[in-house]
Formats: structure tokens, sequence, C-alpha cells
């Protein structure tokens, strides 16, 4: 069997779940790749850390041409999170012809173009999935099997954080401010959650599955963005009185060649297929000229179920570069 | 560019739905293939029916063998419905080296086995995206980028019609005999309402996705199957008093290597993902040990969406003949 070699950049939470996904379930990767695949080296500064998991201490390194370097190396995930150094770090990667995976929709937004641009010259491919939706496999949907459709609409709740927080505010009858700190207590929240809550998150996102569904680069800096830390309890009263949820809700619509997008708290009838969508999950709704609606819903966020995107995205990669026999 | 050239059995509902999608979003598809798609030949004994799209009479033939011996043909669409003669002429394409994709569930599931088989034998590609949930990319998905998991459960709503005589039955108080005969009114259920109302159509769908998720080719014959026809308004109020939907679902469950399965109406709590899932539109649910729940809902049924999913299969058998450079 043909040997896949992987540098992985960081082994905090997400790098710690993929590589747990890929010790869990080595069998099923292995087979559907149609390859033997091996976590070469790990870019991690904190190598002390106890992870439950059985990493070698030769395959740290702090070096990262270590891994742009290695000819043995045929895919670098990134897993650093924030936009640089981790674009930079892409780009070298993509430069030493590298495949690159990430879950990175900061730098992935902030920088769509080059690293799209930067694959492409370099003839290497480029995978996100884990990006938008974590474990739900819609990226890869939109930009395979459903590329047959002209897109119209997509209406996403993308963030777990908002969606648990107004879950709660619903189900409990409480206000943003409590239902927040609970939240950050129990670890749904971060300490800051203004990227969340402001919905900086959403529209990052939102970047993503413009460019991929739409052909059309609008930075998340260009979306018009709300929040929902101004969401009173009596909004809520009022919405539930009509038969209706509110959902932060990235969307964007064609308008016969005009995009029309936003990120916004949204009032959606109970009957909506968005509607049911509850706590942490998120749920991608699209609209295709032949497919129709479509859902999909599932797990946002969490080390194991982004850990199934960035092995889905390894699997793709591996079947692409067997078939091309260039290992 | 290139050109991929199809051949197709049945220029029906299903096969006009296909060849519309395909004027439709010409530029679309061809981008994704990465190749000019030619629809060479078309075996169809109906020659003279209006179907609304720009078919050159030339391309019609009663003998299926000018579609298998044709060398020009790379791929073989089969949409005629029923086990035979549907599933000779997919094995006599694969012997004569074409890839085949089919929406024919019935089919598979009578001859799963063979069909993969002589796919495999033969060195060709098969595919069947809309065989189960029509527009819905549940099959790739479970078969690429979930394939990382190992799957504990399925549940699926993957009939429409009796989703929707379901439906109906909830939402207006009505007895199922009255609510099939206004869904045979408007074309929602056949004449001879059987393979759908008896739950053998979704038992057909339930022997696909357990041999996709779970490896095992269980008969549709083999499961235990209970349809929806002797469902009273009187059980649907006492599950409504209870906060629960009655819905047909197609199950099956990894109990430790030991799997469960049946086709069964099932009482849902209203907050299961499943018991939103409304009218004709149909939905699966699955659980992966690293993914977590995932749900896909969309139209499970019609000539565009189902067409979008043969479409789909095209997309992605060109990309892998353009990739092997064996056109």
């Amino acid at each position: 069997m043909k040997v896949i070699k992987i540098g992985l950049l960081g082994l905090g939470n997400i790098g710690t779940g993929t590589y747990k996904v890929l010790e869990m379930n080595r069998g099923e990767v292995e087979a559907a790749a149609g390859a033997k695949i091996v976590i070469e080296k790990i870019l991690e500064q904190d190598t002390k850390k106890k992870r439950d998991i059985p990493v070698d201490p030769d395959e740290f390194t702090q070096n990262p041409d270590d891994i742009f370097k290695d000819p043995e190396i045929d895919i670098v995930i990134e897993l650093l999170g924030g936009v640089e150094p981790a674009t930079s770090y892409m780009l070298e990667a993509m430069k030493n012809k590298k495949h690159v995976i990430t879950a990175n929709k900061a730098a992935i937004a902030a920088n769509f173009d080059k690293l799209e641009k930067c694959a492409e010259e370099n003839d290497v491919m480029f995978r996100y999935e884990a990006s938008v939706g974590g474990g739900i496999p819609i990226l890869n949907a939109l930009s395979s099997v459903l590329r047959g459709n002209k897109f119209e609409e997509v209406m996403g709740i993308v963030n777990g954080t908002t969606n648990f927080i107004l879950t709660k505010m619903t189900d409990q009858g409480l206000e943003y401010g409590d239902v927040l700190k609970d939240a950050q207590a129990k670890g749904f929240a971060e300490a800051d959650p203004t990227a969340d809550v402001e919905g900086h998150d959403a529209a990052n996102k939102l970047t993503i599955l413009i460019a991929l569904m739409f052909g059309a680069y609008i930075k998340p800096e260009e979306i018009p963005t709300e929040g929902i830390s101004r969401i009173t309890k009596a909004q809520i009263e009022d919405a539930k009185a009509k038969g209706c949820k509110i959902k932060l809700i990235a969307s964007a619509k064609d308008l016969g060649g005009k995009l029309e997008y936003s990120v916004k708290p949204t009032l959606l009838e109970n009957s909506h297929p968005l509607a049911g969508v509850s706590n942490e999950f998120n749920a991608v709704f699209v609209r295709g000229n032949a497919v129709g609606d479509l859902m999909f819903y599932g797990k946002g966020a969490g080390p194991l179920p982004t850990g199934s995107a960035v092995l889905g995205d390894v699997i793709e990669i591996a079947k692409i570069i067997m078939l091309r026999g260039n290992v």
C-alpha cells in the first residue's frame, strides 16, 4: 500500500481531534483513501501538554521549514487558527508543492483569492471542508455533485455559540446577558465572545459559501453584519407569539446577477427547516435551480466532528493523488 | 475540450428531467466535469411523445446494442425503472466497458452484489446517487468524505408519497383513505400505491443505505417491513397529544457488530430533526462515531431534483475519466 505523509501545523483542540479520529478509524480512513496515512511531523510549541493520544515526541518540530522542505510530505494540514502566520504558512506549503487542508475560516475569508491562486499556480489541491459547518459535508457537496446547479440562495446557521444562546433564551425565557454567562461557564462561549456574538465568525463562513456557490469573493468586512448581543427577551417572546423563532442567519441570494448578502438576526416561521435547528447545532439551507431546496444539518464544531471533516479532505486528496499516480 | 458521450436508457419523466437539467445548466455541468457532455443515443420506444426538450430524432434507437457496442460512448445512464430489463442492460453496458449511472433503486436493491462485482471486474464506475433521496447528495457523502467514520445508525424518511399522506393526516385530521384518494388525484400517489404505502420502496432504499454504510448486503425482502395503510386518525391524534409525530422510518443500527433494521411507522418526538420533515420532502439522519449526528434534507423525487443527482454522478465520473486520461 502506498503511503501518504502529512505535516500537521498545530496540535491544539482540532489538531488533537484530527489525530484521534485517525487513530480511532484508521482502517476506514485508509481503505477509503486507498493509501496508508502517516502523520509525519507536527509543528507545535507545546510538546509537553497531556493530550491523550500516542504522539511520538520525535514528530514535533518548532521549525515550519522542517515540514515545507521535507520532500516526503504530501499534504500539509493547517490547524493553527487566526489569519497569520496561518496564511503565510499555507502559501509557503503550496509553493513547496504540498496539497493544503485547513479548518481556518478566518484565514480563508481574509485571503481566499491569494490562496486559491497559489494552489492553482502550483498545481496542488486546497480543501477546507471543516471551515464551514464543522463536520457537515456541505462544501464538498457544493463543489462536486451539486455543481451542475445554478445556485439561487443560501441561508445558514453557521455559528454554534449564537445558536446555543438564542435557543436557551427561547426555551427558558432568559435575557441575553444571563445566558451568555452560563454559556461561558459551560465552555460554549469564549471569554471574549465578540467574534461569535457580533456575527464576524458567521461572516467569515458566508464569504466562503458565496465564493463556492456564486464564484464571487466578497470579503467579510463588506458583508453587512449584525450580531445577537442586542436581542432582548421581549423580542424573543414577540417572535414566539407570531409562531416564529429568531436565528442568526448568514444569507446570500442571487437576484438576477446581483448578489444580496448579510449576517443578521432573522425571524423564521416555525415551519422553516432552519427553525428547528437548536442548541449548538449548525445547518445550511441552499436552493439550486435543478435540485430545489436542500438542507444539511450537524455539529458545527468540536474536535471529533471537525477532525472527521479534515480527514474527509485527506481521503479526497489521497484518492486523486493515487489516480494521478504521483505519490 | 474533451467530449464525454452518454447513452441514455429511457426518456420518461426522469430521463426528460435529466435532459432538461443538462440543457438548462450546460455551462455549470461542463465546467465542473472538465469536459463537454453529449447525449449521443437514447433507447426509447416512444419517439413521438411531446417532451418540451430539443431531442434530435436521430438520437433515438430501439436497439440497446446500438449503445452498448458504440465504442464512442463512455457512460450509460439507466432510467428505465423496474428490475428487468434494467439490470441486464446495466450488466451488459459494464461488460462493454461503459461506466454506469442509475436512479433505479429496485434494480440496485435486487442485484446489488452482481452489479458491484460486474463494475469491479470491468474496471468501470457505478454510481446511483438518485436512487435514495432524489436530489439529496447523501450517497456521495457517505461513500466519500464521511468514509472516515464508523457508522452507528441511519434513520430515513425516504418515501415522499407516504410522508405526504402522513403530513396531511396530521395537519388536517383526516383518515388514511381520504388522504390517499386526494394524493392520487394530485399525482402524489400512484394509481396502484402498494410499493409506496406498504414500505417496499423504502426497503429498497434501506438496502442501498445499509450496503454503503455497513458493508452488508441485506435484500429488501429480508427487511421487516410495515407500511402506513393501517395507520388511523386516532393513532395520529394520540401521537400529537404526546408531543410526537408518526413517520415512516427506514432504519438500521449497528449493535456492536450485529445489525438491526426495519421499515415501519415510528413515533418521533417533535424535537427530533426528522419530525419537522413534512409533505413530500425526504431526509436521512445518520450518526458516525467521529462526525456525530448529521441530517440531509431535500426533494426525494421529481424530474429536476433527480436529474440534478444523475448529473452529479456524471460530473464525478467525468472528473475521474479526465484524471485517468482515458477518454
